[in-house]
């Protein structure tokens, strides 16, 4: 029996909560961040607080191994005076959607071999895709997680307000997107790249640099140049 | 009986031919767009050639109704002295890939009531997303899908070249890339947003920018400022 300390009521810490209740061989308590008293002492606490919070929520708990749950911070953000580490899911979490765990990368780090054993355990017993990333690379992991998926959403979101100018129904660009989406999983992104940039075509280019605002034509600009130059 | 023509043996005009040869109440013709001799007379005349070559294609064939399958030009491109039209799949199409026209949108144009609705007919037969698109509609749909699929599929590629500098596997961001897609299919791309940039989290911001090469950075910053002033 593994027991855990989940810190923290939002997204992450309330997924997490939920199916740890469901693994036997786990016990799971939750508890508000901001309400650190009689705190349980458990083999793993895990923080799910905001970035900020990270290092004066730690600095709090004296329990024998922390991590946190962040893409953004390095293990040394931890203030607490045990042993630190990291159980960083690579996923949107949203409160309203169920998540498949089976479906989630774990990116584990911590200081020693025998806590991240016990953080490979834990996300065993919840998932499959499990995977050791230190803090150098889950910063790199971060940045390019902010390209593929917000980037890539406002891409959908100009895709969209095009769509809405000239009354056209946004569902005609869903088949593309996700077969766009699902294409990289077979072919790497530099090869499956295909349109008017890659080509040179110049009299496309020009004809929809034509039809785009100015803040929409930097993007294209922008964009169309990086791919050309391949970096 | 509807009697099709297709010039051009590229992988539109291919993944065409395949699948009307399918459909018993299609006879279907395919000829090489580069020896325009013996033109059979059909109903339908459907040039899947590159962009360029349309005009010249189209001016040498005098069947009653031609069409082209470009999303880039307009149906004016069209240079037969008979009906014309526009017969546009948005969807992207490659050699290798079987593909499933159940899913592919077909946006179509004509001239007069009769072709349109001999258009939808055919397009009917081989698959169920039919809209009608002018040339002005096509033209922003065309823009729309090089944002959506070629710079989206450019984000992929920056984010694999992080991945790779920093000995990360790429297949880690595999499931997020494929949330991001599938969750604009239930919320709008605007309400999907999530990330440092419409937090307007400078401290990450400035982190992942140390991270990033020039060219990284200037498409970090231009997509992040037009993420925060949402157009």
């Amino acid at each position: 029996m593994i027991s855990v300390l989940i810190v923290g009521k939002g997204n992450v810490g309330t997924h997490l909560y939920n199916v740890f209740l469901k693994v036997d061989n786990i016990k799971v308590t939750q508890i508000n961040s901001r309400k650190l008293k009689n705190i349980p002492t458990t083999d793993v606490t895990i923080i799910a607080v905001s970035d900020d919070a990270i290092a004066d929520v730690s600095s709090k708990i004296k329990n024998p191994f922390v991590v946190h749950t962040s893409g953004a911070c390095s293990i040394n953000e931890l203030k607490n005076p045990t042993s630190k580490g990291v159980f960083y899911m690579l996923q949107t979490f949203s409160k309203e959607k169920k998540v498949n765990f089976n479906e989630v990368p774990f990116c584990l780090e911590a200081e020693n071999k025998n806590d991240k054993q016990l953080l490979k355990e834990i996300a065993n017993l919840i998932g499959q895709k499990i995977y050791s990333i230190n803090s150098d690379q889950r910063k790199a992991l971060h940045v390019a997680a902010v390209f593929v998926n917000n980037f890539t959403n406002h891409m959908y979101k100009i895709g969209n307000d095009l769509c809405n100018e000239h009354l056209v129904p946004f569902e005609i660009l869903q088949p593309l997107i996700k077969e766009t989406a699902l294409k990289i999983e077979t072919l790497a992104p530099e090869k499956a790249q295909t349109g008017p940039a890659i080509r040179n075509d110049k009299k496309t280019i020009k004809n929809h640099l034509d039809l785009l605002n100015k803040e929409k034509q930097k993007i294209y600009k922008i964009i169309t140049k990086s791919i050309q130059n391949g970096n």
